[in-house]
């Protein structure tokens, strides 16, 4: 299959990206990192959460994040919605689209996210009628589809069921996470193949985090499987706060810095999203796992053979 | 192309991995990190240097590190071997393969290796000539085959160029190097492809560095060309003393573990290497860059589907 020529990068760096971070970020330093992600030129940003701050108190601001984040025409902002109350709070909300997200695997619903797949599944189901009524697009997340922490292997058939309930609820895209970074290319490309064979009209994405390294590896695997969307925070910040040994996502401006060498179109800026990277490890104070602003942007026409 | 079934990794650990050191390596220390990389099942091993300790001065104690070394059948150890002198050292020792190197950008040869490709390439073909007199078999190291910080893009014709003259040296295995981690998947495959069509009859071998995160990408790529020899390096140690910004080789464990999640044999073993990797970050005294240690290798059989 020929690779796409144009790919969509979700920026997903002040939701995944820190909702785990260990003190909390003001939400000035969220905007500011959401200042230099909407200068770059991304067609679409997963801004913030609609968890209960109970849970991830990261993100309790999610209403001021998104009524004072810059805007752009052109830009999709969507937001994390776990359930109906969720739900509520996003429609109040400038949103375009509404993740939900269920993991296929039964232990990590029961013991990260609260809730057995059953009961996760009908509180998605509805928050996406809610969602709809309200005009939102909704994206299906499957949380933990390469890979369980706690199961290990997760069955196709349990990613199937997952995506089937979210083509059930209407959504416009099936997001396949693997939450703590355990897959690698032929995995990708099996389970990428095993679901559009059974949904093909699903649109897929991906969601990948980079803790065992081969994080792009897996993004090219994907792309020669024909996904053409990715999640990926700036920086490679991220984790999640329910899975253990969870490290950050793909670092934005590496997967785009490699799908630029490739000749793949993102539309974004990169010397102005590493901008973004610099001010994140000053917020931050630390040098993040994304490697590009430290080795520099090759000094040749990106694309060309 | 189906991908190999079997891949063979070369250990550069003791050598690229740790040449642009800042403080003097013991020879304990690197014998000590030679215990457990040979404990770990590896085939090939290039251990050691015979650059002039005024160039190199890490690797001043070559003849020391290869009579101590533990063995096994089986094994191969290797050495760099710039020119006749260093030749005359490594026959001395007990080496199986001497790597020649040369650059295939002008420029790079000139200010990092001291002379230009012409001289380069003589001095390799008069050392060729005593090693394979000698006994040894002989490997190309095509250093910026895939990229020159000077120079930028290198030409096809120049990686030619040097392949022609390594075959014609008598080498048994060509290696195109990334020396400081500037290509992508797609040039990985243009270039393996174009050199593999000229001379159908080399063996290849890939030796990349993680300079800009694409570097399990790349060996993906590789793979799927149809290459089974790439040098990696233990917990990702290296950085070429003579290259701005170059930083890390892609680390073994990394690789050897996406290779046996997508069912590809390397021989070696992951448990052995990570405790030569933990052996590594003490004697460093820092995290280093490869990732598994710290993730864990995922529990279930890898492999499998």
């Amino acid at each position: 299959m020929p690779i796409p020529t144009e790919i969509t990068i979700v920026e997903v760096g002040t939701r995944d990206g820190i909702q785990a971070e260990k003190r909390p970020v003001t939400t000035e330093e969220k905007l500011c990192l959401l200042e230099y992600i909407v200068a770059a030129g991304f067609r679409r940003i997963e801004a913030t959460s609609f968890v209960h701050p109970k849970h991830v108190p990261q993100m309790a601001d999610a209403e001021e994040v998104l009524a004072r984040m810059p805007r752009r025409a052109g830009l999709e902002v969507e937001a994390l919605v776990p359930n109906v109350r969720g739900m509520e709070r996003a429609l109040r909300c400038e949103i375009d689209t509404a993740t939900l997200f269920v993991a296929a695997s039964e232990s990590f619903n029961e013991k990260n996210l609260r809730a057995g797949s059953a009961a996760m599944l009908k509180a998605g189901a509805e928050a996406a009628k809610m969602g709809l009524a309200g005009g939102l697009k909704l994206r299906g997340g499957v949380v933990t589809a390469f890979g369980c922490p706690y199961e290990g292997r997760v069955p196709f058939e349990a990613v199937e069921r997952v995506v089937g309930a979210y083509m059930e609820m209407g959504c416009a895209e099936v997001n396949l996470a693997d939450t703590t970074g355990m897959t690698n290319p032929s995995a990708v490309s099996r389970l990428v193949e095993h679901i559009a064979g059974k949904f093909p009209t699903a649109r897929l994405g991906l969601h990948f985090h980079n803790t065992r390294g081969a994080g792009l590896a897996n993004v090219l695997s994907g792309v020669q499987a024909g996904v053409d969307t990715f999640d990926t925070s700036l920086g490679g910040l991220g984790g999640c706060p329910f899975a253990p040994r969870a490290t950050g996502n793909i670092a934005t401006e590496d997967t785009v810095n490699m799908l630029a060498e490739m000749g793949v179109e993102t539309g974004i800026d990169l010397p102005k999203l590493l901008e973004g990277v610099a001010c994140a490890e000053e917020i931050f104070d630390r040098q993040l796992p994304g490697q590009l602003l430290h080795a520099g942007v090759p000094e040749w026409e990106a694309g060309a053979v």
